[in-house]
């Protein structure tokens, strides 16, 4: 029992053991996190089409539910850039962006998301995710970088716009660009351009006057916290919000809310569909970086309670004023790399950004929205990579193709079609590729008991006797395949009195695999040809004993396929006798 | 360029050899089959919900148009009951029954079809039907069987009624039993009584009195015409049309005519997906079939060239009076049992159904609807086979659960939602299969170079030394659920200091998994853990060669196992010093 309470609540693990020295560590890391993240929250509810303090209160309650039930160490918890989008792609599509329906739809979409990962992860399905491949992924952040960038120009244009692709944001762009404020666009483009420097050019400068590698990774983190304060001082100095520069504006003092997410049917069912998504993107995304920083410490992460840690997160931003949330990449690495040992930095950090939204609001008045799209331009820009399609069409073109598919769809005609798209195109692919498995004829190498391809070796072979060895699994996109490879086969040598089917490489036969075979063995039996199998694995064999087939087979079943030549092979007695 | 020609066009193939012997054999083929198909074609029409002429058109000039395109010699081309319950469906949600815009919408379903299966031969991707696995096929067919005999019940009842699933039917008909006319019962019951007696107690009856089998098959065949003839005179005798027994009515008398399919984009949008399900199944069924007469003969078919085959009969279907067709189980056995050599015997059958239409139609004005209803019931019940529940069952769970959802979701929602769901059910539980490989952790057979698996063989192991052997391809699905067991394992298992990956059973790395081999390299190289391959494939390891994981991975490729256990087993040294 204890032993099941403490899978489902990792804390009573590392809680029992917390010490001094973690607890110094953890608090380090949490400062340094919550610096980092005060402009972040606020960029990402911009993004998501929300008030900014969305993003603080989403940032708290869910950091703490998943460093109660999440399994790892160094996750940070919050919004992310990819997530923002879908939310405001998906919540787009029911409210418009500004009233009190659409905050109430980014509230209903973290509930449904949160629901649906709590019940993947309590089912253990967190396999699913593994559908989304590598390819489909890559090209799928890529283009949504390129999306979110975008759409983060109207802001540093300071204009209105809108669309959800690619062409329609830049269309909407073209409209309103008379409207340009020159003000806003000499902060957005100075921002833009001072934080590409500190993060391409600022280190080697810091590490050349002589700071230590770690502090100049400090000081170039910060990058965003000084641009957000010189652009706030300036547009307070010189009242740029009365020379039209779109500003924050008051955001509320106070603790997250108590909020009451839209529970009606219409609502739930138009958001049901990007939830999954969200919610399977956002998994994926969170899982990496969990595994690839549990690694470095040969520590291990449970993903089906990951599927928990990150459902308990999202049913509390659903609660709490917030929106949907996952682990982040970024922010999850700075927590890493600032030292943080357990979760529990991740509920001090949040204890720092609740002090934030009570106390230090008001500091954010007269931050302007350009240095907010700024910092977000830069951010999705870094995770544009489009060598990925020069990658893999050197390695693969069905990975190729996946990659093309997603990237150009998801630009074209938007983020939900795009990755359906995408998934669906490369298991398509996939199952393409083993619906033509790669089929040897195979004879035997003299002198041995071994069967190798008739192609690639000199070896015996009998005309009477076709022996051929799938190297693939007999599964229902195949069955047939093999099944008209030995039809014509046979159609074409008369010669053949005996087939033996090499089962060395099969893994498993399912059902129609099955049927197949039997439906073989009627035609062979209707040609007077003999239809035997050799070197059946035995779960396989298993599997088949007892079953029509077996029942029905007019031939043998041969343990070795040396067994099988030696009683089927024409020559073989007269070679005996020799 | 004849060869091509001659692909396209298998007429020239046959039609070249063709001589007097193989017209005689066709030409009674062609009449056996057109004696079934009058009754046949009629009691189809009236399940597609259209006139009863349609039936007959259906099977004239779709025949004619496989005999010239279609590579099966004795495949038999019309209305079948699938298909045709399929077509009641999907123009059913776009025109009511009866009305002008369902038959012209019948028409347009026949040549999205028909297009959509000419594309698919074109492109050569048949392959795409054996996402269809055999038990969601079974299941489909055995649920639109009953779906199929509880529609007809309203005309054995004499009632009006409708609905597109099991429970709406049965609804409809509990509705309207009040209406229910005594003499159509009547004539319904006895002729459904007689036909089952036909099929089941018959034959074995004329071949007691001492008919030749042959004969007594072809009398068998003819019970439906018998029932036909002996209710249409008990009609006309006594004017059952006047007591309220529904008949068939005036049949026009012409040749098919020339029809225009619907073209508004509106109507294609809502019949495009419905075309795609019809053509996939009907290509199924038809290939199938095909598949199993031509075995008999060694003669073979080219799937490609059977959907071109097919895609020209639907659109020959479309402008001549139609609606979809494919090649028929029933009537193809029929065709074959009678001794048709070549597709000729379709175009004979397609002269006799003509001359039907001309001369025949007015004959059948009394025919009453309920013994075509009798004639489908006894029909569609032979194909409801529930024991398919019971052999997946007994063989594999997954293959199961694809049987069942299918029955139960075609019976509940509908034939459409019931298909789609059972595709991607089967779909999903093989990824989930591969998902999860078996990969064994092998050691050394003592005094051999062979390596077997730790928990079924006495191996030597060496505790710095972890080989680990996946039985399967390495793709997206499966990529990192074995980086997490590679993780897992070393976090569990500190004296590790090599992991070598045997790869003999990998016919596969995709992109996905070849970046997990990356990331797992890695992690391993951050703790120090040498990584190895051994025993790749052939082209598998061109694959590898060149990519960043090969120049990256800190440790070795060997080719044999063995050698891979020389160079890092931490005994070695010392034993050889032995």
């Amino acid at each position: 029992m204890i032993k099941t309470l403490r899978q489902y609540l990792p804390i009573l693990d590392w809680g029992a053991r917390y010490d001094r020295n973690a607890l110094s560590n953890d608090l380090i890391a949490a400062v340094i996190v919550t610096i980092m993240l005060i402009p972040q929250s606020l960029a990402y509810a911009l993004l998501a089409g929300l008030p900014p303090e969305a993003g603080i209160y989403a940032s708290i309650v869910p950091i703490m539910l998943y460093s109660v039930f999440g399994t790892s160490r160094a996750l940070a918890v919050g919004p992310v850039a990819v997530v923002s989008l879908l939310t405001a792609s998906a919540v787009g599509q029911v409210a418009d962006a500004g009233t009190a329906g659409y905050a109430i739809a980014a509230l209903t979409l973290a509930l449904l998301s949160g629901v649906f990962l709590l019940v993947l992860g309590l089912f253990r399905l967190g396999f699913l995710a593994n559908f989304l491949s590598h390819p489909v992924i890559a090209g799928f952040i890529t283009a949504s970088g390129l999306l979110i960038a975008a759409s983060q120009l109207k802001h540093i244009f300071g204009i209105e716009a809108g669309g959800h692709t690619l062409v329609e944001t830049l269309i909407s762009l073209g409209e309103h660009i008379g409207d340009l404020n020159v003000i806003t666009l000499i902060i957005g483009v100075a921002a833009t351009g001072f934080l590409f420097w500190v993060r391409k050019g600022l280190k080697p400068l810091l590490r050349k006057m002589g700071l230590g590698p770690r502090m100049a990774d400090v000081v170039t983190k910060a990058g965003p916290v000084a641009a957000v304060v010189v652009t706030t001082l300036l547009a307070w100095g010189f009242s740029l919000d009365a020379r039209g520069v779109s500003i924050v504006g008051s955001v509320p003092q106070s603790l997250p809310p108590f909020t009451m997410p839209g529970l009606g049917l219409d609502l739930i069912r138009q958001l049901a569909v990007p939830a999954v998504l969200i919610s399977i993107i956002g998994f994926v995304e969170s899982v990496s970086v969990a595994q690839t920083l549990a690694a470095k410490k040969r520590q291990r992460i449970d993903p089906n309670q990951e599927l928990i840690g990150l459902g308990a997160a999202n049913i509390g931003a659903a609660f709490t004023g917030g929106y949907p949330v996952t682990g982040g990449f970024a922010r999850s690495v700075v927590n890493f790399d600032a030292g943080a040992e357990t979760p529990a930095a991740g509920a001090f950090t949040a204890v720092g950004l609740a002090i934030a939204a009570v106390a230090l609001t008001p500091l954010v008045y007269f931050l302007p929205k350009a240095t907010l799209a700024a910092t977000i331009v830069v951010a999705v820009l870094s995770l544009v990579d489009l060598s990925i399609l020069k990658k893999t069409w050197r390695y693969s073109r069905s990975d190729f193709a996946a990659v093309a598919a997603t990237i150009v769809l998801t630009l074209v005609l938007g983020v939900e079609i795009g990755v359906a798209s995408g998934v669906i195109l490369s298991i398509v692919l996939h199952l393409y590729k083993t619906s033509q498995p790669h089929v040897a004829e195979v004879g035997l190498v003299p002198g041995t008991q071994h069967f190798r391809n008739v192609n690639r070796h000199a070896v015996e072979t009998d005309p009477t006797l076709l022996t051929l060895r799938p190297d693939e699994s007999l599964y229902f996109v195949n069955a047939r395949f093999l099944e008209d490879l030995v039809s014509d086969r046979i159609a074409r040598d008369r010669e053949v009195r005996n087939v033996v089917l090499m089962c060395s490489a099969m893994n498993d036969i399912d059902y129609s695999a099955l049927e197949s075979l039997e439906a073989l063995n009627h035609r062979l039996t209707d040609l007077g040809i003999g239809f035997h199998l050799s070197e059946v694995k035995g779960p396989v064999m298993d599997k088949l004993k007892g079953t029509h087939f077996t029942q029905e087979m007019n031939g043998q079943v041969y343990l070795a396929q040396y067994d099988a030549w030696r009683a089927l092979a024409r020559d073989q007695a007269a070679r005996a006798a020799e």
